[in-house]
């Protein structure tokens, strides 16, 4: 593989991730090309690209999701590359190839490495057979309820059943005796059989109380694997990760070494090539593979922050045929990084979606904060797509510096027009278990109750009123723009951070 | 010295650095006192303060200066510390005194560093006896023509004829050749005295093309002092700062580690205790005091961001009695960064101060930026003060990747209402000289020619002047808050990076 220079990238994504993207090309001298649906015509990433085309109306399905009309994108732009973000068409080992065919260079791994980790059956054989610890079930998916029930009784109680071709929670079912195994299995077969098309299961022992804990790996054309150790994703709703950190309170370093050799066996067993996560399940100190992600994930800042590789950047060298140039020992842990997603969602309806006009956004900044954001004042979270508004990072030198920044932070973080999952964040910052590092999966089932936020004066409301109100009143100016004298909703001499304190 | 802990600080200070004070207080628990002029009754730092006093109006001399006030507002509130920031009263050794005897922690330096350091005479004797390098030059100020004449001849021509009391450039004058001495010596001496009141002056040997190095030091109450390394400071305009960076491009470890030794006796010295700047001129591998900042330095953050410290959090442990806890051994360098500062100037009318509303303020974001703003949008740059819109610091793990995303987001950060040193900045990252670290505080009289600027498209005036029509059209709203469809200058497709690239 000869190094080959890219000069223009398109970028296969919307929001927050594909501003990230251009944000690394514009640095590499790379000019961008943003593709954007109908609902996405505005949008920053299309406002921040040197070119756009516009590949449909949403949903998704008629627009990000069509390969086609990326690829036509690429040509009409003479892109030489696609980038593809998360989510949309970044594991899809067919969209993949197709860049490939089209004489477009892939930033991502092999579509064969996406194939292989993408059915999850496939993925357990080949981690088994790399010596990758698994969760005791079933190495095969299994159709027949009677034989995975026979397989169930000799794992033991609690299992889980799961789809093979699944993923996000989707076709997952938890069965604690067996007198529910047919139930669960019905309704897992079902849910895997309309979500994916696909109604193979498998069976495993469920973990009661775990921790998700994952290792970044990096693999160069070269034959170059390296980790880049873990991020604790076990604060988590609905199945969703809300907060990320890097390192894991719990970590040792042996068990540290022991999970980052075994994801970059994972990496090496697939012939991985760039940036890719080996999801585990930590229980105790024993460890067990849950799935590989074959792309960029969402929560990539936090390894960012505590190892300062930018890992864009290195995705792209990577496409180009550099070797890493390190190796595992030229990698180091520097402090400790945070990340809270905000979302626009109603948290005391269920974390429900709440898309909507961001009449206000006023990001937190200042001494090791970063943000990420898809949106800015003015723009819509439209009702299409993943409510995401940004991504709130926070370093420090220890644990407890990055959390006592991060809960600063998520305090001067301004929205109004969005109801936002700040509250929620700063619950968890705040809450003696997550501080002591002492949490897992449950966290939020066990310590969150939504009433919690409610007591104070809900000031959020309050904001959002006074806002509208001054919005209808000033032609629409919900922020004070005009240079007038007139104010925002922030008085003098109330601050914004005890404003927001619980 | 016992520990104790702070409850209430007062911040006598505004704009970002009152700011950036109260963010470390706030990640520490500490209550916030903002202090503020009539003309920054809604400014920034007294949104975020907990509490808000007014102590007089505009210009600084009315308020900001006047430390009685500024105690009476410690009183009232129960303030238990004050903190200076930089300018204003920070280097008061006076003030300093009061505080001390009101019963507040004054979170800086004792009076007699700040009363020693701040007479320039004195400072150098004191510096010659600690065994710092000093450029050859008369130990104490002179009144007298004559002998200033005859020592001038001494060291050789070109020379230096300084202000004892001055500070800024003020009260200084370059002499080329002995027939002109007598001339520099008079304008020289009756600036200082009206500048300072004091009109001695001392005569040292004037630099061709030296470059502006300063070592950041922190002493504890406990006799333990330790260097954060250098910043360079050589990018300046009107003798002022306007780019920093950290770690300089030209130091060998052995200049590192012999500039930072004398930075830490210059602070032994004068018996230091606090966050400490040693200013030196750096010519070729020589160095030579210049003199010591007593304070927090406007471009602090480029040290924070290769040391992982919070320089602030650092003042209040100190003035809290703790002792560091760290040697010079366990602070190390980690990657690169650089600040450019973001005034509301007149680039091409010589940096002449631009105050004026801020329509628009957009400041970049995402991986290895930093933001320390003092103003948001809607805000307004008052006239009375120095117009700094925002502090923009960079971080890469090269000097190249830090310039690279320095230049990125300085061409991302999108600000309508008032002219900004943004297009200067990013001719200087843009510029072979600064890109290969050859340059010295003559760079901007060798290399920079505003009309550079000009032959673009001139972006920057189109911008504003469609944000001041959408102004007009809109009933006063520059942004587009309403989320009504209706978009802001900025139209789609049409790249923020690429509209403003020279």
């Amino acid at each position: 593989m000869t190094p080959r220079r890219l000069q223009k990238v398109l970028v296969a994504n919307r929001g927050e991730i594909a501003v990230r993207v251009m944000r690394t090309c514009r640095e590499r001298g790379i000019a961008t090309v943003a593709v954007y649906s109908e609902a996405d015509r505005d949008a920053l990433h299309v406002r921040l690209a040197d070119e756009a085309v516009e590949i449909g109306p949403p949903p998704s399905s008629e627009s990000y999701l069509v390969g086609g009309a990326v690829l036509d994108a690429a040509r009409q732009t003479g892109a030489d590359a696609v980038h593809p973000g998360y989510g949309f068409l970044s594991e899809n080992a067919a969209f993949a190839q197709a860049c490939g065919e089209a004489g477009l260079v892939w930033i991502g791994p092999p579509p064969e490495a996406i194939r292989l980790m993408g059915d999850k059956t496939e993925a357990r054989k080949l981690m088994q057979a790399a010596g990758v610890p698994m969760a005791p079930g079933t190495p095969d998916a299994i159709a027949e309820a009677a034989e995975a029930e026979r397989v169930a009784g000799e794992i033991g109680y609690p299992v889980l059943v799961k789809a093979a071709a699944g993923g996000g929670g989707k076709g997952m079912r938890v069965v604690e005796r067996p007198e529910d195994f047919r139930a669960g299995f019905e309704r897992a077969t079902s849910e895997a059989e309309s979500a994916f098309g696909d109604g193979r299961v498998y069976v495993e022992k469920y973990l009661v109380g775990p921790r998700h804990v994952e290792i970044q790996v990096l693999a160069d054309a070269h034959g170059n694997v390296v980790h880049l150790f873990e991020r604790e994703c076990s604060i988590q709703r609905r199945h969703q990760k809300v907060i990320e950190e890097a390192p894991s309170a719990v970590l040792t370093p042996d068990l540290r070494a022991a999970m980052g050799e075994a994801a970059v066996q994972a990496a090496r067993a697939c012939d991985y090539v760039g940036a890719g996560t080996v999801e585990f399940l930590l229980d105790g100190g024993a460890f067990y593979f849950l799935e590989m992600n074959t792309r960029l994930q969402v929560e990539h800042p936090v390894t960012e922050m505590i190892t300062g590789l930018d890992l864009v950047a290195e995705q792209i060298r990577i496409a180009e045929g550099e070797p890493l140039g390190y190796g595992q020992d030229d990698v180091r842990i520097w402090g400790h990084a945070v990340e809270c997603r905000v979302y626009a969602e109603d948290v005391p309806a269920g974390f429900l979606p709440a898309p909507g006009p961001l009449l206000r956004h006023r990001p937190a900044a200042g001494p090791g904060v970063r943000v990420d954001a898809g949106v800015e004042e003015g723009d819509e979270v439209p009702v299409y797509y993943d409510p995401m508004v940004s991504k709130l990072v926070a370093w420090g030198r220890t644990r407890d510096e990055a959390i006592a920044r991060m809960d600063r932070a998520l305090g001067e973080y301004d929205v109004a027009g969005v109801r936002t999952t700040i509250p929620f964040c700063r619950y968890v910052m705040g809450h003696p278990a997550f501080r002591s590092g002492d949490f897992d999966t449950g966290f939020v089932a066990e310590h969150f109750d939504a009433s919690a936020l409610a007591p104070s004066p809900d000031a959020e409301r309050t904001a959002l009123l006074a806002a509208g109100l001054e919005a209808l009143g000033r032609g629409g100016a919900p922020t004070n723009a005009a240079g007038d004298g007139a104010r925002s909703p922030t008085a003098p001499a109330v601050s914004r951070w005890a404003r927001r304190r619980r």
